[in-house]
C-alpha cells in the first residue's frame, strides 16, 4: 500500500465530566502521540456533552473533514453512554446488537452476570467492526473512518495495539526538541527568521520553569529529518552567537 | 443586575503542542471549574493549531454560538504566538499597540530589557480591555464576549481573579457526588429510571479504580439544590435495596 504524504485526524471527546472540569482529559495526549508514531497528524480536538444531536452534528462535520476520527467516552452501560446510538444515527444505519460482541461478553462474564446493562454494550451501528478490549471485555467499534473508544484512559491505551493495522498512516512525523536557558523574548526575532527560512518545519517555542530556573524548549516537527537537522543547526548558530546555554538536546 | 437562568461558554485552546500530544492541557479543567463557580457552563471545547484562518473561523463560530469564549495560548512573544492578530481579524478591527499594555511592560522590565519580542505582547485588537497578569506582567485581553488568556497554566490561574467582575454568570451550578462500591452495569437500569424522573438534574456515572477496588461515582448537577437532594435520595433508596456500600458521599 502506498503511503499518502499527509494523513490527518480529529479527536472527539464525548462527556459532561470533561466539560464540567471534574475529569482531566488525558486521552488526547495518548492518542496524539500514538497517531504521530504511525504517521497521522491530529489537527482538531472537540469536547462535547452527552447530547445526541450535538454528537451527531459534530461527528458528521469531523468525519467529512478529516481522514480519521477517534471518539472517546460514552460506550459504557449507563444512561449517559449514548455514543453508539448517536454514531448509528450520524451514519443513518441501524443501532443493533452485534453478535460477535455479544458472544465475547457472554463468555467474559460468569453465568448469570451478563445482565441487561452489560448487554447494552453489545449494541452498536449495524456492521460495525469490533475493536478488541484486552482489559475489560467490552469492545469498541469502527465504522468507515470513525473509531469509537472508551473514556477510561487505561482501557483506551490497552486497545490501541489492536487498532494499528486498521489505520493507514502517512510518513511518521519526526520531532526534535532543544531546551535553552533563556526567555522567549531573547530569541523571538532570530527564531522567526529561522521559521521563515524553513517553512516545511513546524517550529514551536514553549517556555518552562523547572527546578527554579526559566527556560525555553524549541520543538521542530516535520516528516523530513534532514529538514529538521538544517533547522536545528541554524538555531544552534544563533544560540551560540547569543551565548545561550543549551540545557538539553 | 438580574442573573440569567443559563449562561454558557466555549473554550478555544490554541496550540500545536496540545495537538501533537507534547503538552497535556490542564487549562480546560481549571477554567471549567472556575466558570461553574460563577454560574457559567462550559458547553464546548475546541483545540486548534497555530493557523490563522483556522483560529479566525473557529472563533467566529464559537463567539456567535455561546455567551462567552475563553481562548488559551498564543499570546507570547514568538512567531507561533498569533492569537492577538487572529482575534483582531476575526472581529475586523485593527491589530495595534495597546498604550496601557505598553506602559505596564515598560515599567515591568528593567531599562533596556523591553525588546521587540516583549513589545509584540502589547499588540492586540484595537480598544481591547486588558486582563491583568500578576505573575509575569504581560496582560491578556478582552474584546466583546471573547477573553484571551495565556497557555501557561500557573499564569492563567493567577489571572482569573481579575476577570471575575467582567463575567456575568447565571445561577451557580451545584453538584453532588456519591461513590459506590459497585460496577456500572449493576446500577444502570435503576439509574436510568432516576434520570428519567429527574430531568432537571444531569446525572453522570463514572467508574473508578482506586486502591485496588472498583467503584462508581455518581455525579448529580443542577442549579437547584432541592432537585439534587430529591435525586440523591432516590439513588440512595435503590442503593440500599441492592445492598451496595456507599464509600463516599
Amino acid at each position: 500500500m502506498t503511503k499518502k504524504a499527509k494523513v490527518n485526524a480529529a479527536i472527539l471527546i464525548i462527556g459532561n465530566e470533561i466539560l464540567s472540569g471534574r475529569t482531566q482529559d488525558t486521552n488526547t495526549s495518548t492518542l496524539a502521540i500514538w497517531l504521530n508514531s504511525i504517521g497521522v497528524k491530529v489537527e482538531e480536538v472537540r469536547v462535547v456533552p452527552d447530547i445526541e444531536t450535538t454528537i451527531i452534528e459534530t461527528l458528521n462535520t469531523l468525519r467529512t473533514t478529516y481522514n480519521y476520527v477517534f471518539t472517546t467516552g460514552g460506550i459504557g452501560p449507563t444512561h449517559d453512554d449514548i455514543t453508539a446510538q448517536s454514531v448509528s444515527k450520524a451514519f443513518g444505519v441501524n443501532y443493533e446488537m452485534h453478535k460477535e460482541a455479544f458472544k465475547i461478553l457472554e463468555d467474559y462474564y460468569a453465568p448469570g452476570e451478563f445482565n441487561t446493562g452489560r448487554q447494552k454494550m453489545t449494541w452498536m451501528p449495524r456492521d460495525a467492526n469490533l475493536i478488541y478490549n484486552p482489559t475489560s471485555g467490552a469492545p469498541g467499534f469502527n465504522i468507515q473512518n470513525v473509531f469509537c473508544l472508551p473514556g477510561v484512559p487505561s482501557i483506551l491505551k490497552s486497545m490501541l495495539g489492536g487498532l494499528k493495522n486498521k489505520i493507514i498512516g502517512g510518513k511518521p512525523i519526526k520531532s526534535l526538541t532543544i531546551s535553552l536557558r533563556t526567555v522567549e523574548s531573547e530569541i523571538a526575532d532570530s527564531l522567526t527568521k529561522v521559521q521563515n527560512e524553513n517553512l516545511d518545519v513546524e517550529i514551536g517555542s514553549y517556555p518552562f520553569f523547572h527546578a527554579g530556573k526559566l527556560g525555553v524548549s524549541i520543538v521542530m516537527r516535520s516528516e523530513d529529518q534532514t529538514k529538521i537537522d538544517i533547522c536545528n543547526s541554524q538555531i544552534l548558530k544563533f544560540v551560540d552567537k547569543k551565548k545561550i546555554k543549551v540545557v538539553d538536546r
